[in-house]
């Protein structure tokens, strides 16, 4: 089949073989498949994300050294089903999963293994048993930003929330976005957001951000305290480089309690003395459980999340190279969808 | 009134004016007064704590270049009230009170502000509604210990146990061995704690640690692993110098709430990819409510937390200096009570 591989820290299209389906698993055909953040990170920290994988016992760790088909934030077709399993979802129709396979011999991260491909090939094999068919009429793209809309609702379920709770979101990128929307969902109010670019922002305030700031210009702080006053603060980091975990305890209400959702790959310096001083809390998250990927799933098919706006670009196999040249001007894109099946 | 000072980054004996209470406030007699970790830090970073505590808005903050009676963890003598005062406490009775004085004028941190003195001194004013009774009976240097004890009850309240969650502590000086009091007053086990000063360890077995190592032999987090397996765990940071929140992270199993009850006044690194990888969660820590303090005293006056053990010296006035010089060595001592009433 046809692949983006991953190959010495660089993308190239490639011929590499199809998956086989075992006991238990689906074969699937890609349809759509989000770029991620996490992808560019890869390509150009893969020996760091493997070593840190292996510090902290990670079940399943790439060799970045090998191909690598990348691609976790996908909408399939399934195709069909390896030996003795059910159909979970009838072959023809669509579905989503997380992007982990559960196999006899390990777990292994779709997207960032040697074993299985993801979802920037042609085909996948996931698990039968987590499989969430996508309602008819969904549109195919929107479905495949279940898995990135997922890690805001699961930010945002880590902050514990308590009742008057007001929100402070430090960037709105990717991260940002689907921290905004999750927030909205669940009825926070105000949710006061910061970027320096001028196509997020916009963005951050069609997702729902209720204030928009320009940090160039304006604290996300000071844009907070002029509207959520001394309401307390649950505060959503998505940046994730150097120096921005400091700044947002420095810029963080007394009590808050701090989200770290943006994924610095570096080592960062803190100043311990200003957590206390303000009893502040550091949550570090990953991921989100089975039940918050189905949720995300259903907000985003009965409309409660609007993530087309999200969508700012399509491109088969051979544009991918250059989609991840692209995403790194946050003016251009949010979210461009991969379409393997077509080069 | 006699009051060791800390002038000029020293501690001198000297006569300095007797406070007088306002309306609402209670003049005392220092009865026993408790050296702590923070005290030995103000001596050495005052400029650090100062700067710290305005860039944090605290609504007081001492200006180490004039006179500051420390002294912050105290047992009194009730000697009369100020004006239009109702007898909280009667004279001559024993009271503990938070180190807090609350004045039209503003805020004040006893121990460590320039306008009122703390319990290095013979004499303090406290707000008559702070007085908390001792019981008769209960020995005044042990009521003297409600303060740093309510340290390591709030710490744990803060850490927000699960059922089933088992502890691991970083360090065994005081605020370490307040922190596994209260773990054990709230029946958690095992608690696992490590420490390098073989009189630390025997106190944190004493205090009711089930497990106790010398991290120099083994890690915490192997010793966690052999008696609490794959229990959820909350970790306290309990020592406060560079590098010790990254070790903890480091050991920390996935999902573990680490508590920072050290207090490490110095910047630090991390590793945001550990807390990421884990989803660690960082809650630091100050002080206390009022509930915790009150509490605190109950526990130890009925005989629920024995700090008996903890108070292994006692000095005058005049022996303030060399306590302090004492207290760097751990094996000599864990709390040094001062009873500023003799010389």
């Amino acid at each position: 089949m046809r692949a983006v591989v991953m190959r010495s820290s660089e993308l190239v299209v490639d011929t590499v073989p199809d998956p086989t389906p075992g006991p238990g698993e689906a074969v699937v055909k890609t349809l759509a498949c989000g770029s991620c953040g996490s992808d560019l990170h890869a390509l150009k920290f893969a020996d760091r994300m493997v070593a840190i994988a292996r510090e902290t016992e990670t079940p399943f760790a790439m060799d970045p050294s090998k191909d690598v088909v990348m691609g976790h934030e996908f909408c399939v077709e399934v195709l069909d089903y390896g030996p003795d399993t059910d159909d979970a979802v009838k072959p023809g129709r669509r579905a989503v999963s997380m992007p982990l396979l559960f196999r006899p011999t390990g777990i292994f991260g779709v997207g960032y293994s040697n074993e299985v491909p993801g979802g920037y090939g042609e085909l996948m094999v996931l698990n039968a048993s987590l499989l969430l068919e996508v309602p008819n009429g969904f549109p195919t793209d929107h479905a495949a930003m279940t898995e990135p809309m997922a890690v805001g609702l699961h930010a945002v379920e880590k902050a514990r929330l308590d009742p008057g709770d007001a929100a402070m979101v430090f960037g709105c990128g990717p991260v940002g976005l689907a921290v905004i929307a999750a927030l909205r969902l669940k009825g926070v109010e105000p949710i006061v957001a910061g970027d320096y670019s001028p196509r997020r922002r916009a963005l951050a305030t069609t997702l729902g951000a209720h204030v928009v700031v320009d940090p160039a210009e304006r604290s996300v702080i000071d844009a907070y305290r002029a509207s959520a006053d001394l309401r307390p603060a649950a505060v959503f980091e998505c940046v994730g480089v150097p120096g921005v975990i400091q700044d947002v305890m420095r810029q963080a209400p007394r009590g808050a309690k701090i989200v770290v959702a943006g994924v610095c790959m570096e080592d960062d310096t803190i100043r311990p003395m200003l957590g206390i001083n303000k009893e502040l809390s550091l949550q570090f998250v990953l991921g989100y459980t089975p039940i918050e990927f189905a949720d995300t799933l259903a907000a985003l098919a009965e409309g409660r999340i609007d993530v087309a706006p999200l969508v700012t670009g399509k491109v088969g196999a051979s544009g991918v190279p250059q989609a991840f040249r692209d995403l790194a001007n946050p003016e251009r894109h949010a979210k461009i969808i991969v379409e393997p099946w077509r080069a």
